[in-house]
């Protein structure tokens, strides 16, 4: 039994974290269950700076980036006095259950406090999409488009030019977004964490693309390498004027597309479900057509891999 | 053994098209295939306006709506003549699979030279989402981002005014646009033709959508009736300003999503795949992360249905 | 002397209007004035819907459509009843200078309580950009930019088809956001209020069109036709396949261009500046690069008319 | 009498031109003059790369950004040899009028053809709207809403973390894109190389404005400062979290805007028009809603200053 629930967002915000605590509120009030908003992620968790939140609390929502709630990050949460304190709280206020939105570190979070008993589920929210057990997280079809967007104005000018053009997005250790990104955007070379590459050769391949296509497009993951670096390589080693787009946070930002909007309300109403179905340190997750809930044992103990075989396709398709 | 690739669009036009043409076109090359495509569909098929496509062919297309082979409908096709003449002109340019990119109808006709001895693969390339065996058809997720856009926007002035809005989407016999962008737009009603609806009730929760919320936005799929005609009844019976938009054809247009370009790429990469390993009458799909080679006897031969799960949802999320 | 501003929007709301309030609101800040916020136009003025409005109340708002003080229309305004309470709770709250946002009928209500006394100022925020003595009003570009968006998205369906595309734009009396985006969106024929056009005359076109460019989009202004009428009359004569779409009320959302924002930010501290330079009774314009104030008597006495020359570029550009 | 034009675009490119070249050719095709389009700027002209363009041969490009001639810089047509050969290539085909889209340097290489004898006209196309004479130049709206979108989507996240968000867009010499789109996107300070500012008052405005306001958004005009050096100092000096974007060629792409896609339609009508008038050296420009030719001595030979009063009403804006 589930009376009261709080949710929060923590971490690195992501497109559609709005529309994954209007899931969860709405969800939750449809089983008149009372549902609490705690602002600033575990910060304020332990401050105290939870709300309640009704349906109207959540209207005109679902399609504003960012989280309303807030979120920050904690070091007093990384203490167990502050687990504690924040713990506390929710029990003061009656609350048993607790609905967390966000990546890896806030997911964790959660779980240390499912292990002190509260009852938890989380949401992935990231743009990265490198959860495992989803096959999206909420955030990571925005930004991607987003991406896209800008490799599209991007070639625009690339080709009028017969450019070089680099573009950083983010990614510290996952390539998801730059592989997904310049597939859909047919870029020539992709550049990411999880494969190992020679710049020597990048520069090969940049020559190459230059002289059968009039311009080279490159996304490289910010943990690849640094656009501005490689860029300034590429041009002393080539010759080719080259040029960098460091796209930023403009890639966690923006109304949360139709599949994100989608995915998070269902991923909310799941997590409400999965609290009322009486289960507990699980993080939700589409797969294929389906919600299902997955053991913060699994989930936050893997590491999704990116797909070797899109990899070479978007290679192939590069052509 | 396939030497010699043909591809044609056919039927209502889709975002993404492009795409899957490009993703035929360069995963034929990268297996040394050559590949032709056909002009206007089957009536291209059977006037002969048949064209080399290389690499280059393609540069610059995944990102473009519509398709540039262009497409029509074909009554010689659904003659047997049409079609003996179809598949002669294949046979006499030494050409050996066919992909057909294009929805139920479109498929139809690949099944038929399929029968005839051609080998064929079809890529579900339709915004209707409406075939079995694939949970995303090319095009879907870039008309729902369409229609929501619209949505977005009608709800700013919604909002000031107080006004019932009537945005009237295409689905003839299928609600899946209607369903998805509704819930998107969190729209306060969804009208598809797989439920029915009664429109005393519609006008009820009309009004009291207005009074809490202070606007009603309602989506209907034409297969549920004329946005134009529901909103003139609407106003008579509730009295309150209604306002219609019939957004039409601008839901088969525009630059295609991240999600419809990597689909596309992947549907046409695998169309060649599946020909190449001697699989034909087989359309492709698919399945949470794969991609799947489905008989045209099951794809074609059953009805997707509508998720009623998702439509509670929508419902619940609208309050 | 002005101490305190009152800001109202009126009438069909436009984007741009949020960005004008905020304009108004921070000049009149940094010139240490009051400002309150009158809530749904003249009915709140009526009816005492009147709220203080700092700078962090207008925080967050210049890139949102709609207007987050409502508008509505006030049947009670127009009898001189209603005139003098509304004049009353401006002076109860020691109210001396009002700045009203709307198009034609609105700042005409402002008019109406200037000659009553009050030191009023109009902004003029309209899509039909019909109001004479300004080279644009507030949200004209984002309509426009709208329905050009739409039309991008239909030619590549009607190039894919070779088919009439009608698409259907607001205005009743004014041809602007039809010729605009007609000209822009590269349509082949323009249908405006302002210009008598012969039906038959316009089948043939259209059949030319299709003849030479394979498809034929035609813009049609609200006044000058019935979208839905027009279509399936072009049909029955031409006997081709003919789409319509009724943008409708998409074409007053979105978030503003840049354009309207900073007309919209402009005019609002233009509104501000004319008051404390002691005018009364004026509309702010912009003149190529400046911001002028004139006299309702003129901008409201006078009818702007469409700029012939540019119907006839229009028309020599779709060739 | 001019019975031949050739057009060409050239040095960095941007949004629009294609659309210019298409009104170059429509409004020339309407007085039966002949027009060649010349590939790669100065460059083609030299080494005779020059094609006929029909009205067919500009269809469908109104919309698109880059330019479909191309454009290149040219170091040959810095020396006389290379001019000379230039004016020969353009005689050699009958040419007698020259239409060249670009920034200074593009109409300064105009400028010595129209010395020559060739007549000349020039129409002002870049991003940075830096051309004394015309209060707007193709591409300039584009970009600058692109840089807004941006602003827009980075407003987000900055809000949701309370962070220091810079953004560096284009301008090295300028600082029009930095001011309108830090105006429009409500960013709390502008940097533009035009106007001196000190670092350390700087950071002060930083940390009130993220005490205020919860977050700071900064746009930097690459003339200005290096965005990264900048983050990193303010950084270093307030604690502040900070966040860079490098926008990049981004900027120079995308869809023209409707004002882009009318003032350049118009500018390639005028152009036309003022060689059919007897007119040379010329370039074309808006003046409120006119279409005026200034003489390529006045055009080139001042520089457009930044409006310092809408420097102030953006820093007013910002409060």
């Amino acid at each position: 039994m589930i009376n009261k629930i709080a949710v929060l967002t923590s971490g690195g915000d992501c497109p559609g974290m709005n529309a994954a605590i209007r899931g969860v509120v709405r969800a939750a009030q449809a089983k008149n269950i009372e549902v609490f908003g705690v602002h600033n992620g575990y910060v304020g968790l332990i401050g105290k700076q939870i709300v309640p939140l009704d349906s109207r609390a959540v209207s005109d929502t679902i399609h504003r980036g960012g989280t309303f709630l807030g979120t920050a990050r904690s070091e007093e949460f990384r203490t167990s006095a502050g687990q504690q304190k924040a713990l506390a709280n929710l029990q003061e206020l009656g609350i048993d259950g607790l609905v967390v939105i966000g990546g890896d570190g806030s997911l964790s979070g959660a779980r240390i406090l499912g292990e002190m008993g509260m009852k938890v589920a989380g949401i992935p929210g990231t743009i990265d999409n490198d959860l495992w057990g989803t096959e999206y997280t909420v955030g990571a079809d925005t930004a991607v488009n987003t991406v896209v967007d800008a490799i599209d104005k991007i070639r625009d000018t690339a080709s009028a030019h017969g450019r070089v053009m680099v573009v950083e997005v983010m990614g510290r250790e996952s390539g998801w977004i730059a592989l997904t990104a310049g597939f859909a955007g047919g870029a020539e070379l992709i550049l990411i964490p999880e494969i190992a590459y020679d710049l020597n050769r990048v520069c090969e391949r940049v020559k190459e693309a230059v002289a059968n296509k009039h311009h080279c497009i490159i996304v490289i993951a910010e943990g690849a390498g640094n656009g501005m670096a490689i860029g300034d390589h590429i041009h002393r080693k080539t010759g080719l004027e080259t040029r960098v787009s460091v796209l930023g946070h403009i890639q966690r930002g923006g109304s949360p597309t139709v599949f994100d909007r989608v995915l998070a309300s269902r991923l909310g109403a799941g997590a409400v479900k999965a609290l009322l179905d009486g289960k507990t340190n699980v993080m939700l997750g589409c797969q294929g057509a389906n919600i299902v809930a997955i053991d913060f044992a699994d989930a936050l103990g893997q590491k999704k891999v990116i797909d070797a075989e899109e990899f070479n396709l978007a290679s192939i398709m590069s052509i």
